[in-house]
Order: C-alpha cells, then structure tokens, then sequence
C-alpha cells in the first residue's frame, strides 16, 4: 500500500522519506528500516532518538517548502502495520482543515512533472542520501559483474 | 479545551500526562511544558528525546493496561496551537476503527467512579510523578506561611 501510494524522496540514517502521492497535502512518511515494528515503543533508544531528529528534519523541510500553517505528524498504522510516520504539512484552506489528513477523501495525483518537480526539491532539501542501506548494497554487489 | 476535555494524570519530566475524558478509546495527551512551543522541530534537541522516550512509556503504559490492537500516536494542533501528543489504544472494535480518533463523532463522558479509577491505575502505571514543575514549587512557596 505504502508503495503504490508513494514515491521514494531519499534515505537517511534510520528512515527511507517517502512522498505521498496526493496533491490535496504536501505530505511524507518516514519510515525506520527495521523490520517487524510496528510502534515506537518496540524500536530501540537510540533509534527513538534518530526518529524524532528526523521527524524535526523531515519537520524543517515542510517548512521551508510549503511554509504551512501547521505540521501534523502522526504514527497510526491501522491499516499498514508496519511502523511509519506521517508528517503533512496542513493549510488552513486545505480540503480537510480542521480535520485530519487521514480518512479524509480520495488522493487527488500529481502530473508527472509536478510530481518530479517536487521530489528533486524535497531531495534537495534533505541534503544527499546519508547512507545506503545494507538491502541496497547487497542488490548492487550482485548485480556487479563478476571478476 | 484541552483542560475541558483532560484530567491530569501525572507529570513527567517533560510532559504533564492528560487523560481524554472519553470512554470510547483510551486516550492520553502529553503535553512538554515549555510556552509557546507549538512543533515538535520547535523543541530544543534534548526536550525531543525526552519527548519520544515520554511517548515510549506512555505507550507502554497503554499495552499494559488496554493491550490494545494498536497505539496511534499524533502531534495535531489544528484545533488547540500548544504542542500536545494524543497517545491512544486502539481495537480493531471501538467505533472509529480503521479511521483516526481526531475528528470522528462526539465523546462519551466517562461516569465519576470510573475516571476515578482509571486515573489511579494510570498514575500506578506511571509510577510516582517525576518532578514539581517550576509553577507548582512557586505556588506551594508562596502559599507557605511567612517564618
């Protein structure tokens, strides 16, 4: 679900960034690489600490983009179990102001050059992939031709 | 609102502990106590980690007493600007399930006796208050009879 819904944004220490793609909100999920957790209570301290570091990060960036009049972050789950966190940057004139974002309505898409757009800006603003992720390592030293 | 709608449950070293007077769902709000604050990124670093370990246990304290089929756990502000953070336990049967609580229907009045208990029992969980905040320590000196 995750993956159909969104595009990947980058990746930092303990989060991929994804964007969802709904042009009604500017909206990301972070979700930790860790796999099997499902609330914030299950991850380990120190990546607790790096959550909320990057929910603020993931925070700084909506800010700078979209100049909202307020974050909402949320860690919900009941339909994806796999722990994720959602940070949307809300209006006071956006479709579901003063509700939430989730349950309210049908995604509206992006064009694809909007879409593009948008995430080289918020990739941008994270500043460069801060790690590769052992998966990703993996799968690119298979695929390396063999000596 | 949020002092309508709440009873305090306890203090933590960052957060006063709320309990949404709304027998539908478990509920708990944290609230940091630091003025003007309305964003998780507008907190200082070390008030954030507190932050996240304050969600951890007040999650964990909702495991043990609702063993709920889920937490949701969210930092609105649409309605009420001061940071808070709703920490709920969710069941695949309460009434909103798999939507969010914000936003759906009016609450249900917990009787007297019954939100007498289940604050008791939350303190417990909570373990003993972890601080007297700086206006409670003023106010209790200053009701102290002069020497």
């Amino acid at each position: 679900m995750l993956a159909r819904d969104t595009v990947e944004v980058t990746r930092l220490p303990l989060c991929r960034v994804l964007l969802m793609k709904d042009r009604r909100f500017p909206w990301l999920v972070l979700v930790p690489e860790r796999s099997g957790v499902r609330e914030i209570c299950e991850l380990a301290p120190a990546d607790r600490a790096a959550l909320v570091e990057e929910i603020a990060q993931a925070s700084e960036v909506m800010r700078l983009l979209f100049r909202p009049d307020k974050l909402n972050i949320g860690a919900l789950g009941n339909l994806v179990p796999q722990l994720h966190v959602h940070v949307v940057a809300r209006a006071t004139s956006d479709s579901a102001w003063p509700g939430p974002v989730w349950g309210s309505g049908a995604p509206l898409p992006y064009t694809e050059d909007v879409l593009a757009d948008l995430r080289r800006h918020l990739a941008h603003a994270f500043g460069p992939p801060q790690r590769t992720s052992w998966r990703s390592s993996l799968l690119a030293r298979l695929r390396r031709p063999s000596p």
